[in-house]
């Protein structure tokens, strides 16, 4: 970690500087069993705070959380025809319990509709019992053959919204709320910028009435599925007996929705805001939000560099995440060297001459500005400071994603080449024929990200297919995904 | 839940009390996986808090969260003798995975020391990488065949604490203060006393040097194993190669503990302070601290008193976690009844009546006294009353438990009297052979819960063993067990 070898760069090689970086900045180590990763506590802290923050949200929203068994019987997963075609294989088994052969195979779950709407139907009885606004913080498993740290694990961390609703449109509208929740975490907290939309039908969730999607750009160009929500209409209702007494007095299946995010976001905030010189956090996300490194070459230096670090600390308690590395093994530079790989957002130096003119140095993270400030109104500074930094860096990723989609008339040699080449959201026309989607993505491994929302699409509205030339009945957003 | 069927009496059958306030109160449900529970939303706030209070406490002496894969080789849970054999016959194993057989099966952890020792082994290389202080919240599996809501399910939530030391005084040092910040977190938040102290040989952790554990007494006066804490010696470190260099240059095997406690303490909750009307949760663990019930009987008595309440609810915010019952499909009767049951530790009761003297009339749930408060200085009535609540339950719990705790001289027929009858914490001496303590607990079920940490030893040490009547060498905890 403290060796100053450097990364790769991202223009040399984006897979390698992502993994390198990753690695080398602790977020995550592989382990010992194919697939799964180690999440290490500075990449978990990320994790909290994002679950904090999307905790916040999803109970300022009426939802409350709970906990569903891990296994689930293998006949339950199988009862919903499409979503044990989309899930079956992936999964994990169990088969062995305590010594023996279970009767029943237990499938470890790779997302959870078919348990908790088991349960819903023994808890709903009325539509006085609706809405039933449920999230669950758990751990999933999907048998993946190609796994990528945070980005794609057999196991992985998520949160699991599941709700009931006594219409289609009360469905509908949770499902659209939980997608504008998503964003605003992904764009108020990770400093992201996502186009929101609808899914096709190739690529809804396996069970559902219609998927919504938050899809972001990396710095690859290649788009990133960050969040998702469903309108699972009464599919699984009717295959579990979620049944309800309307308040007209007859009985009517429940209408269900479900939407999750994991720590793939992890791997979204390093591929959207990493550099060639490491991670940087959006300081909302920051388990540090500012190191203080201090300068000193004598011991009486040391003594007093250290006495103004730590009463500078004091007076930020309760306002800024403020961490002093105070370790005497290591040189200045070598300490800027590692904060950067790690992406503290702002660094403050603080050395005997500072202090001599009573002021510090604080070092942006994101854009490496240093700027002299007085220490009496440092923290004031310091604050005003990390809300610039966490505006600009979404002001900076909405650019640079601006700068790589594409609207208006484009041929299909050119897209193919696009596609080939550097990549890019690509908003286009398509004549809605799921031949086309298919031939497209067997032809340049693109597929249509969303039919972005109203405020996504392009002022002109395309007037044919990209592949076929077709009339388009809607405007989709291409590019290749992870 | 709304309909007053009483529950099932503590006196009349103490384990029907149990599962009925559990299953009504809405804690917890059975799954379909045989073992397996469901955490309800009521029970999970209760876990969202305690996992709090307990994170900020290990934070606060330096640990970290992290979090490691839920599959663990099973060649890797082999390599520690003792650990083998105490977790292997209850292990869940996948043996298929993405449809095929796996060439090696893996283990649903169980406990996570074998997967976490192996990646401290690639992170630690120098005692300046120590102390490493890791913590984990995650869900186990232990093939249980008799289970019980949240005291034994197959699958359940815990944290497991992982530590690496340079040495073995660190790491004893380590575990007897995780020990305290578990004794701590359960007298002052749970207002649950334990008795704290070291476990024989027959019952410590399988794989470890010396296990400590709070031990606390349920109403039915057995006891509840509630958080242990271990000291692992370097039995890991050699399996798992986990060695770092020397201060002084040499190299040696890295001293590890561990420490876990489990949503198990929600079940300890319930048994420590339920009553016959239902559960009683200490106010510092209540994700609602206090229940507003309105009282009306027209439409203008309910617009005003509704008003006083929504006026004292915004009064209250950030000092109580308060809710308004505002149900008009329910009397009051029957809300008083509904969070009797649920525990909530204060009841607003506020009817046109109270206004009129400008009051409100709190109730305990704890001791159900009721007291008038005028309402201009409630918000302090109250935050004062809910510190008082908390000290009660406390000092009630303890007393109870010293009522049924047995000091001084005892023959062994009355000891197998005393546990095949109401149960008490017997207090008593033993010469320290395995072979009396194994008799014990096949005559009586009773085992030696702990040899108690010196101040909860008597004033006069026990002289000859409950058993054989040879010399004592140390006092012991006898207790039947849950």
């Amino acid at each position: 970690m403290s060796d100053e070898k450097k990364l790769t760069t991202r223009a040399a090689d984006f897979s390698a500087w992502y993994n390198d970086l990753v690695l080398r900045a602790e977020l995550a180590d592989y382990s010992p069993v194919r697939g799964c990763m180690v999440i290490r506590p500075d990449g978990y802290g990320i994790w909290e705070r994002m679950q904090r923050a999307l905790d916040d949200m999803f109970k300022a929203t009426g939802h409350r959380n709970a906990y569903f068994p891990l296994f689930i019987p293998q006949s339950y997963l199988q009862r919903e025809a499409q979503h044990v075609e989309g899930f079956a294989p992936e999964t994990a088994v169990v088969t062995h319990g305590g010594g023996k052969l279970l009767e029943e195979p237990l499938v470890v779950r790779p997302t959870s509709e078919t348990i908790i709407y088991a349960m819903f139907a023994k808890w709903v009885q009325s539509y006085r019992d609706l809405p039933l606004l449920i999230n669950q913080w758990a751990n999933v498993v999907r048998w993946e053959m190609r796994t990528r740290l945070f980005l794609r694990t057999l196991e992985f961390l998520w949160q699991e919204g599941h709700t009931a609703h006594a219409t289609h449109d009360e469905a509908e509208a949770e499902a659209r709320q939980m997608l504008g929740v998503y964003r605003q975490f992904m764009e108020s907290w990770m400093a992201m910028p996502v186009v929101t939309g609808r899914k096709t039908d190739a690529e809804r969730f396996a069970g559902a009435l219609r998927t919504y999607s938050c899809e972001a750009m990396m710095q690859d160009n290649k788009a990133l599925q960050a969040g998702t929500s469903h309108n699972l209409g009464q599919n699984f209702a009717k295959v579990f007996d979620l049944k309800f007494q309307t308040e007209s007095g007859g009985t009517d299946f429940a209408w269900n929705t479900s939407w999750g995010a994991s720590t793939r976001l992890i791997g979204g905030l390093v591929m959207t805001h990493g550099d060639d010189n490491g991670l940087r956090v959006p300081p909302k996300l920051a388990p540090t939000e500012a190191v203080v490194v201090p300068i000193w070459r004598t011991d009486e230096e040391k003594s007093r560099v250290l006495g103004a670090a730590h009463a500078l600390r004091t007076e930020l308690t309760g306002r800024v995440r403020v961490h002093i590395d105070a370790r005497d093994t290591m040189k200045p530079g070598a300490k800027y060297y590692e904060w950067e790989l790690r992406g503290v957002p702002v660094r403050i130096e603080l050395g005997p001459r500072d202090l001599d003119k009573s002021q510090a140095v604080l070092v942006r993270r994101d854009t490496r500005v240093k700027q002299p400030v007085a220490l009496d109104h440092l923290a004031a500074d310091l604050e005003a400071l990390l809300i610039t930094i966490q505006d600009e860096m979404l002001t900076a990723a909405r650019k640079r994603r601006e700068e790589h989609s594409v609207r208006g008339a484009i041929t299909y040699d050119a897209f193919r080449q696009l596609m080939e080449g550097e990549g890019a959201f690509v908003y286009a026309g398509w004549c809605g024929d799921a031949a086309c989607e298919a031939a497209i993505k067997d032809d340049t491994k693109a597929t249509i990200r969303v039919l972005p929302d109203e405020e996504f699409r392009s002022p002109e509205a395309p007037r044919t297919c990209l592949k076929c030339g077709r009339p388009s009945t809607s405007e989709a957003v291409w590019a290749k995904a992870y």
